[in-house]
């Protein structure tokens, strides 16, 4: 299987090496840690004395809006102090491929792309919010705050994403796809969405091409560890502290050696992630039922429980960047190496409990994943809860994601049958081995005959090049997530007949996130409000922990971290400017 | 039409004669309302001689939870005042069909109805969080938390509604079905559910009959008043009043002459009703895109915002009592006076923009509301967001919900056509007329075709008396749903065969809510519990201003007031014992 640019959002560098130490790392790192309650406290003036350290601004979390911010401050005469709660810096952006999508970005308008204002906020609103959306309405259907953010956004991603480039914060470059071509939006089949190429952007990597999370973070890091702000690891912000009259004048940390008070003179800032991994928080807000996600063990919620507790308004808590999961790795541990971007292989179709194929297989993670949501009214059950990955060894031969490379030991969570009705016994042996976990779940007694059928007619579809349900393969995003194995002479080549002898071979595919994107809403400068919408002084949160105007969107590869970066870096200038 | 006790859930008295006065009340007293801010203030001991009133126990609100709080408080040997928001008492209970769901009632164990614990809490858990279910964990998959909370109700729903019977505050007698039998649950046809009958119960009317919620409200506000509590109507408690240690020990209210603080000696409980009336809360935690409810006008998530400022942990936000709405009531005025407890009528279907079926058209309204939330992947698309219930004359002659009674005017939200051309010609119509409101809806250029095969099979399904496809008429509910109508003679007389000739009719569905379900989390006594799970002293919330522990599900008619007035009744009991 070829490599491309387009790894950037489907390969984590965890995979191409380093994944298990990593993966072990922060497995024993947060095995033994103690739950630490965090919250708000209050200082009053009297107190003020007290503090053991002090700095402008602080920033809480490593990852892209912590370190965009961060940078942000520095350039604008702030000093910054950055404290981490994991063992390394990064967070779940050093985890990702990188990419950041920013509309009109500095390099489209190089090439002379035109990404005008109104169709990029069209393109936004239409996806953020679809039951909201009005294209004649001057705000496209949004509450006025939705639109302001969304527009500050397109307004300021191409300033941000350009000062960090000339100012070698963070150097970056158009993200390009395996044909050459700019890389298509998620969704660059909409009639709605004119420049449907070009706005994922990349980080440099350390020979100048288009590199991944780990290079966006080795800049970012360098460059404010440059200017006097190293990022502080296995430190946790356990307290937010505010003056008597609410001002937001510092936080308590926790480290190995202890708790300590440090002040901000400026403000705080929270790029301190989601809360993929805590169950409690993902059962009582998010619309999909996940198990965990790629996010890192360390996030878990901090900042959601430190916003009541301060009596932020929270937004977007409904909400979560989607993806697929292999059932018996997040069981394993919640805190997946990796998504399932999207689903390998091109004699492979993906079904549920009774057999149905759900969707394009080639599809975007965020809206695939929506499906497991479905409800069966009478059933009292989510038919598509578990689904099953099913392929044969064309399709390994083919590749691409979840495809055991060729001559490597099959993982164990491959289930394998030598026809049909083995493989189907041998799922729900694997299922029913789960029962511990997942409790009792198995295939329909109609799955077999379903099956039949579906695959009978996936391959009419592979014969003749049309998917009549689904369209997989018409897509520019289908394109460019894989491009096709060398073994596929089939007009679509994003689709081959499944054969008609096995071996046959089955994964479990469970919903996830990359992580969660609700918490407080903010400003569009990124300052956290209250309840009656006022803003906190001195508080500010980005990326993941804030509450996204993104709403259910994911709008192309870097649609979590193009937001990220803009309102990071605009809470570390507003917060600097103070 | 026949009409029965199944009426209770159906039909709110508002329907029977002041439907149009109480809406048009409520609408006028909520328009003009200036935007009250609510929160929490502090008083340090100092501040402590200011109060204008004191009592030991404040209750929040007039419906269900509130009252039965209150009953529970004087019983107890406490003072209590109640203040109500609204113009009139009752809140949403006072619309209500007036059922309450009891496990192992007083009246089951009368008959000798045996309802093991173990059963109804399996029950409870199996519905409630499905994803999570596994039947053999000691608490069927739930965490310590939910399971504790449903075994509460279990362990204190009969007491409670014997106590509140023979103490002559809410007398009650067991829900009878129009066939003579006792209520079925909502699952009845479950094999994990064994009690599948009489668990739901009703207030007594005045005759001694079975009564609507109305009578709840009727018969508990005369207990409380008697024993010294009236309800105070259009009060709003503006803010929680705490002490200086954390302990709330009052409020601040606010009525046409002004605000007021008073001193709550032991505790204030709110039965205060959900967010089901708040645009943004609703677009920013519900799972089901929503447009509104049942909820009284005034259920705008006053607790969620004061909830938040003082701290508390929030449970259960993606959640609500699901209910779908005909669309143009809804966009006239988000408190709609019904919901739409089943779709009326014999040879009558539900379908979507491309013309498909999605449910048991006589299924319970929490289950077929959530198809709303089906999401298409490529088309960026919930296709079920809109759904059309179209029928023909010979519905309309069987009656039942939605279905303009014989001889009365059409409902202008009923669209007609002669032939299915015409009917699609006009839906097409009406939903542009609407694009203001709800953006560009329509049709799909499939939806003739499929609905003609739709129809083809649904036909022969009721030749047959057996859907093939959805089991219609099957589930003991969609019996006791609707008494069928006597102009149908087929084998199951739930269906019939639509027309080969027009005139058509179509009416356009939304999703809804009778409330939400989310808020403050609390102990089994009612307590507020901190975002480190601690109780905050003196807070109570009980009812859809609370955590509910039965997440996404509605176990049967009454499955809405039954842990309202039992957890009620135990934060009045707590709160008076203090």
């Amino acid at each position: 299987m070829a490599r491309s640019s387009l790894d950037i959002e489907r390969d984590t560098p965890a995979e191409t090496g380093s994944r298990i130490s990593r993966r072990d790392f922060f497995k024993a790192a947060t095995a033994g840690a103690a739950t630490v309650t965090v919250g708000v406290a209050t200082v009053s003036s009297a107190q003020a004395q007290e503090w053991d350290e002090e700095t402008d601004i602080v920033v809480v979390g490593s990852g892209c809006a912590a370190l965009s911010a961060a940078a942000a401050a520095l350039q604008n005469g702030a000093s910054v102090k950055i404290f981490e709660k994991g063992p390394v810096a990064g967070g779940t952006t050093g985890k990702s491929g990188g990419a950041f999508w920013i509309p009109n970005s500095p390099y489209m308008q190089e090439q002379g792309m035109d990404d005008p204002r109104d169709d990029a906020i069209r393109y936004m609103c239409r996806l953020s919010f679809p039951h909201l959306y009005r294209p004649d309405d001057e705000h496209f259907g949004m509450d006025q705050h939705t639109y302001d953010m969304l527009a500050a956004f397109y307004d300021n991603g191409a300033r941000v994403t350009k000062t960090l480039n000339d100012t070698g914060a963070m150097t970056s470059l158009m993200s390009m796809s395996w044909d050459g071509g700019p890389t298509p939006d998620y969704f660059a089949h909409l009639p709605e969405n004119k420049a449907n190429h070009g706005r994922t952007t990349n980080p440099k990597n350390a020979e100048g091409g288009s590199g991944f999370g780990f290079d966006m973070v080795r800049q970012l890091s360098a460059y404010t560890e440059a200017n006097g702000a190293p990022v502080t690891t296995e430190t946790q912000v356990t307290k937010i502290v505010r003056d008597d009259e609410g001002r937001v004048v510092g936080v308590e940390i926790s480290d190995p050696d202890g708790t300590r008070m440090v002040r901000a003179n400026k403000g705080v800032i929270f790029g301190s992630g989601g809360f993929t991994q805590n169950t409690e928080m993902r059962n009582n807000y998010l619309r999909v039922p996940v198990r965990g996600g790629c996010a890192v063990p360390t996030n878990q919620g901090d900042l959601v429980n430190m916003a009541i507790e301060i009596g932020a308004k929270l937004g977007n808590m409904n909400e979560a960047w989607h993806q697929q999961e292999v059932l018996e790795e997040v069981l394993e541990f919640s805190s997946v190496p990796s998504g399932t971007w999207f689903l390998g292989g091109d004699s492979m179709v993906a079904v549920n409990r009774y057999g149905h194929r759900l969707y394009d297989e080639k599809f975007v993670y965020n809206e695939r994943t929506r499906t497991h949501l479905t409800w069966d009214a009478v059933k009292a059950e989510y038919p598509n809860l578990y689904q099953f990955m099913i392929f044969d060894d064309h399709a390994i031969g083919y590749g691409g994601m979840l495809m055991p490379p060729a001559g490597s030991d099959m993982p164990s969570h491959i289930i394998k049958g030598d026809t049909w009705e083995e493989l189907a016994a041998n799922i729900d042996a694997r299922l029913a081995s789960l029962e511990d976990k997942i409790g009792k779940h198995s295939l329909d007694s109609t799955f077999l005959e379903t099956l039949a059928k579906t695959i009978e007619r996936f391959n009419s579809y592979a014969e003749t090049g049309k998917d009549l349900e689904f369209n997989r393969g018409e897509q520019p995003i289908d394109k460019h997530f894989h491009k096709p194995g060398d073994n596929n002479d089939k007009p679509n080549p994003w689709m081959y007949p499944i054969s008609d002898t096995g071996p046959y071979y089955a994964i479990i595919l469970s919903a996830g996130t990359l992580d969660t994107k609700g918490g407080p809403v903010t400003t569009t400068h990124g300052q956290v409000v209250d309840i009656s919408d006022e803003p906190i002084e001195g508080l500010y949160a980005a990326g993941n922990c804030m509450a996204s105007p993104t709403g259910q969107a994911y709008f192309g590869a870097g649609g979590t971290l193009g937001p990220a970066l803009t309102f990071g870096f605009m809470a570390g200038e507003h917060a600097a400017k103070a």
